[in-house]
């Protein structure tokens, strides 16, 4: 099975910590293909930019859609989740949608910890889109401040633990998400600090593409009447305008 | 007042309808600027479409936020609407949430009225959004066949009608929505053989526009503390680089 | 385009003020008729004051109802307006209604920032019930002290802004509602020290009326077929008993 | 315990045949006191009648609250109701919301049959509003017809018998409420045809307001903190006003 | 009418304590059989335990059926309340549904106050199955420290009260529950001290038992269309086995 | 790995069944043990049966606690699923639960289909308990009449399939869930005459506990604060009481 890890934000570095989870938590079940965006933001952290990036990401997709048995959106918010699922026939995972769907499968409640109050907003709209809001006791961050993404790791370390473990044991979370891609990699490191299950989002992606190609045909993604129809365009990437414009019927 | 009406559907026959319709309800008090795609899809009909077009959308309003003073979305299903909010410091509108906020202070409950199922689903994702579905008696539409946009109007305008006076009095529907930018117009000309308020959307937006832009002033917007922070980007138009790139303290 | 103003209250100074502010927005577009409540309460607060004072209110609607083209019921908490809008054949506008709808069209998230947590709860229903809570931080209040209505406005001025700031900066509200007409006026004053957009009800209210009158017609409001049927009545006032009796076939 | 059974609709042998079952229900554990509106409407139907008829049923309640342990809003949709129990210092309870909250707690799902598709908006308010929508299958009534209340228990019995069948064979309802003042009585008459827990929402009402009457004390109402403060008020009746003049601390 | 209290804990003292509340509250109306578990816990707090003595309780019901007119499942949680409403022809009442339900009948917001925050997350639970999530202020609780169940309601006394009084006075509550079977009997000794309605929730359960079977018929019970099957079983009770045997054409 | 596949169902025909797909599903990466009940029912299909099933249900995962790696219960509805999950340090997947989170990140909308209209009314609650009932587009079921459950999978298959065709042609599903252990291996079946993708619950459980294991530690599982306290117990199953009582600190 080969898995393609698509980061439509164009920080390398953050593509190469998750395709190292994503490698691991596969073993020798899948491949991992990762990508990254060569245009856009560096990293993603509002809608606006999310409706760029997915676009982008869709493109991406489109070039190695043939060479691939499922998809893995590797940006927490999952820009252009919904659209990838109605064109590409194979299974496409969001990080912050499957961590969620793992941990409401793992525990009563959980939680997401994240590094900024800036990414609160979005994050409670993808909780609430998700469905499992009563399953969530909300996002602690640290309070606001000037955020450096390849720095933030080792720079909020200390408070992201302490914030995961009040969210263990004053909030009764079971599990807890480490919300964001700078963040991919923390979940293990810190697992023996939290009394809770930690969940890191990118292991969460592999492991539910790995679940969801192996209980599905790529011809049931093909025959699927809800798709939408096939549509002529203009300046779309090669793949894409492809992709868009194949026959369904 | 101006107001900029960005279709972003490559149909300029559409744009040409919905400007119509605009400036009969603008009257005196805005000018309406209407812009048409010029990359994309003839119509958008899918969630894939819609962020291609949404991203397109973002680049043509970047280019004209200097010299207007409202946005409206004229595509039903709000391509780009929410990244919109963020980066342009005025009233952006979109069609479909136009036409519910108008219908839910217009009346009890409202109904969508469309002119094919395969919209009923993204529709119904757009009530769910909006808060409003409690209000809302559901999406009514004549039964699958295929679509031309062009003569859609006139190919289903029957049906259309006895659609919406079955909302009217099956469903109790205060209000009729008839949902989708090929329908712009249909509206005034059958709300006599309709036993209910009948909302064309491209009014809605239209005057929702002018209200907003009339109770807020531009350096409020600017000011907004939750607005994302700047950002750099690689391979935007110039315009909407600038936009993001810009300076919000 | 005429526009009455119904103040629930009987406190005139109350609707001078309004008077002023909804003229503002209107402009050359409409005039505004301000009537008073000449029994009731000085000040509605509670769900009992609004049952009695919804019905004086239709009474004055009934009144006015063949002069004017739109109504604004001007007491936040929107007494009787679910009757109102059954009765009338016109747009019929609640100021909080209003507001929150318009605050929903504007940002991602609204605050409502008021002068006493006597009226959290009340407020918190009426967003419940405008089905809009996911996109409400939340009712921000001064604690719990005397209320002068009268002199609310100045006593509690500082506390306001610091609160409608918090909105904006903690709860990261793209838009704060001051809700309650004894607030009315004070948006525009503030709206320089409050990084955020922030509504005046009556304003909205009066834009709201403007918007849907501009998109209806009367005779489709005559039209409904979800209006009640007509009714026989004892001891209303003539005007109310009138309208009440109308037949409506 | 005396319970007074406030019908706020005009009809008096509507009253004479509530309190009847009232009387059935309450044995000699309360004494019932029927009181009829002597204003308003013969029969209550929308929400405008509502929110008048609310108002005269709070004067009607003053008159007598010195005198009694408890009140029936014996009207379905709860006239009122929440200002009622702002009000007075003992259990106020509303014929819809005594028979949902019974029913859910007697089974799984139950149902609304009613008399005409005229009240189905109406009941779907007040499902909504008691929360208690996801256990309630819907209402069921028959087709649009001229209703006449005097008769309307006649006319349709056979529809109503078939319609509460329907309800629990095909909707699996448990519980069936047969809303409605006019229908008071038909449940005890048709349980033996209907496959299903038959609830008389006026013997509801009175269970219910026994069953709060004897867990509460009339000193914990009177010390509620969160009563609305006193207020001063003109045109009112002489009783109600003196109850919402007050001292509450 | 007899009435059997089923305390699903094995806590014989628990039993006598609510035994004699409910025999107040019903007085001349009911007789009350108190029974409890021989097996299981001294006090259930969690979902594994509920599912174990849930079981235990239909079979201690089913022993006892055919000489009782209703069944009060007397621990906070409701342990089996769904199973055994489809298998015993007669009104089954929990003590916290019975509680939420009487609450949001008395007034517009209730609190629960309970002894531990190792029981918030079960309650949260309870609220938001019963549907009354929106009327409900929240479950208020001392800190985390060892609880014993014996003297918890001793030991906590005091805090319980400034708990009760904060709800009322802070989060508005005009009803307070008192949570959990240890706090029997507390909600009359401190009624005088909290500005609000306190329920006892075997006090409640008993009222609403009382209330539920004086306006149900035992025939109806049995004739439901929406029963389960009859089923065979092995190694069940033989009280139990009979019961799931039953014919229910 | 060791996956324990509990059928807390006494039909050895369909534990083989459902261990077969299961076997399929997990190939070289995990050994399946399944295990029937030996008390209880042929076939659980109400919440009596199933709070006596999930009783048995986790005296059955206790003997097996420490052998295995994570537990499926391999019934639709998911018995005893939160007490499960509280007790063992491992992860426990449902059958219900699991095919749904996998349905809803494989497509915008899933349908349930299954062979009885009595199952319905427990799937609906299944479905609203996920928190995933937005992305439901309901239950499809063949008329009420007789099952057997031995030969339901031959006796309705036609039936079966067109259901699935309607809920991914009319209601537009992308997913159809085939529910209920009685239709394990029909997914693979019928795949190719259903346009949509048909997912197999057992199958899905599978994926889910293998994806879930492959991303947690068991070490973070015992060390969860969350957990409830231990517990002393009476006349369970050695092995439960031992891991009821076993110190969790």
């Amino acid at each position: 099975m080969r898995i393609l890890l698509v980061n439509p934000n164009m920080t390398t570095a953050m593509t190469d910590t998750m395709a190292g989870i994503a490698r691991t938590v596969a073993g020798a079940r899948a491949e991992i293909i990762p990508i990254t965006a060569t245009r856009g933001f560096p990293y993603i952290a509002s809608r606006a930019e999310a409706q760029i990036a997915g676009a982008i990401a869709l493109e991406m997709i489109a070039e190695y859609r043939d060479t691939v048995d499922a998809v893995i959106i590797a940006a927490f918010g999952d820009p252009s989740l919904a659209g990838a699922r109605e064109l590409f026939d194979m299974p496409v995972v969001g990080m912050a949608e499957a961590a969620m769907h793992s941990a409401a499968m793992l525990g009563e409640r959980f939680s997401i910890v994240t590094f900024s109050p800036l990414m609160t907003a979005w994050y409670m709209n993808c909780i609430a889109e998700s469905g499992l809001g009563a399953k969530c006791t909300g996002v602690r961050t640290p309070p606001p401040r000037p955020v450096l993404v390849d720095s933030v790791l080792k720079d909020t370390r200390a408070e992201l633990i302490a914030l995961a473990r009040s969210a263990a044991t004053e909030d009764r979370a079971d599990v807890i998400i480490l919300g964001g891609a700078p963040l991919a990699g923390l979940a293990a490191e810190i697992a023996n600090e939290v009394p809770a299950i930690v969940i890191d989002p990118i292991a969460a992606a592999t492991a539910q593409a790995i679940a969801l190609a192996s209980i599905t045909m790529p011809s049931s993604f093909a025959a699927r009447a809800a798709k939408p129809a096939s549509k002529s365009s203009v300046g779309l990437s090669r793949h894409l305008e492809a992709t868009i414009a194949a026959d369904r019927a």
